[in-house]
């Protein structure tokens, strides 16, 4: 039975995405300081940066980390973190990720720019391209591709928070940088009792992370 | 050395009140939620409710409720939580808490309201009345009156931000209760940084709460 699931990085006070993006950092100025300790994880730097010397943490995030890799069949994003935002004149964009993007399935990007056609990739990652306005048909379209398997809803903030309002998440799990931002993007307004459809875990890790699961 | 501590409980989403007070509920229809991992201690119904039974919890929460009672000089609270706003007509009203509140020292009532005469309780609480004014002035008379032990700013959340925001906390401890209420008065905002002048801790009780710690 696929599960739609979501990962996501906040600060303690809740913002999931960071301010002031630019085209050379495309993430914003905090953004390195919520994804750290994901990215100094052994399964991160092996899965994404093809690092195979073992280098990273193994403890908890590390847990987490491939958590994260295992069981998706499919992927949704949005066209910000595909990159459409910040390179809207180029037709021939392919995302952030380079020849062999690390998703290895179906991903589709949501956009309300004009039509692209399907990029297959190397490795198995081919990039659709489809509206945002029907999230429901695009979820049905990417859990059919999952085959079985889970499809998950990757980002960006305001992604993520449309399929959350929606009701159609099973699994959020957010990992939480014990720092204070105070701008961005937040996640959980308008989500009030997510805790009475769903079961609530917590557990800090190692570096001071703290990782709480959603679970229906 | 005399500290200055505040102990809060917060939502997930960063609500450190709780909307709606009437007369009946004055602290709001989502307090009991709030509050209830702390009110089901065993040092809370000891020391707050005078339960000598034993009965209550004593895990990682209890650890957290008896640190709460210990060392405590002197504590500063604003005119809300002392009940001012919600009998502002009744020149005689002694707070929430009885003939013998469970502060056992002077407490500082921060309140716009005219001048009433400081009032001494059983068991070493005595009620003293002070402009929100000049906030440092109130914390010197406080730790004077502390006598080398702590000051607590005690709440409610307006007050213990106008600490945190002029710089004046040296403890922060807040019960992060896994719930989502989306209303209220936030907590966070305004203070990014904090992690920088104080270092975090965080662990995850027995309960699902989540004890996180700022200290300099």
């Amino acid at each position: 039975m696929t599960r739609v699931r979501i990962d996501l990085n906040i600060s303690l006070d809740g913002y999931a995405s960071s301010a002031n993006p630019t085209p050379e950092n495309p993430m914003g100025e905090d953004w390195g300081r919520l994804v750290g300790a994901y990215t100094a994880t052994r399964t991160f730097r092996r899965r994404v940066l093809g690092d195979t010397s073992g280098a990273g943490t193994t403890g908890v995030d590390d847990a987490y980390a491939t958590g994260y890799f295992e069981g998706i069949g499919a992927e949704i994003m949005g066209a910000a973190m595909f990159g459409l935002h910040s390179f809207p004149d180029d037709p021939d964009w392919k995302g952030w990720w380079g020849d062999e993007p690390p998703f290895h399935a179906p991903v589709y990007v949501l956009t309300h720019t004009a039509p692209r056609p399907s990029m297959p990739m190397q490795g198995g990652t081919t990039f659709h391209f489809r509206s945002p306005a029907a999230i429901e048909e695009v979820l049905a379209e990417a859990t059919a591709a999952a085959g079985g398997l889970d499809v998950r809803v990757g980002g960006g903030v305001g992604t993520a928070r449309a399929f959350l309002l929606a009701g159609l998440v099973d699994d959020l799990h957010v990992s939480i940088a014990p720092i204070l931002l105070d701008r961005g993007t937040r996640l959980w307004d308008d989500l009030r009792g997510l805790e009475i459809t769903h079961q609530v875990r917590s557990e800090v890790a190692e570096s001071g992370t703290i990782h709480v699961t959603f679970t229906r």
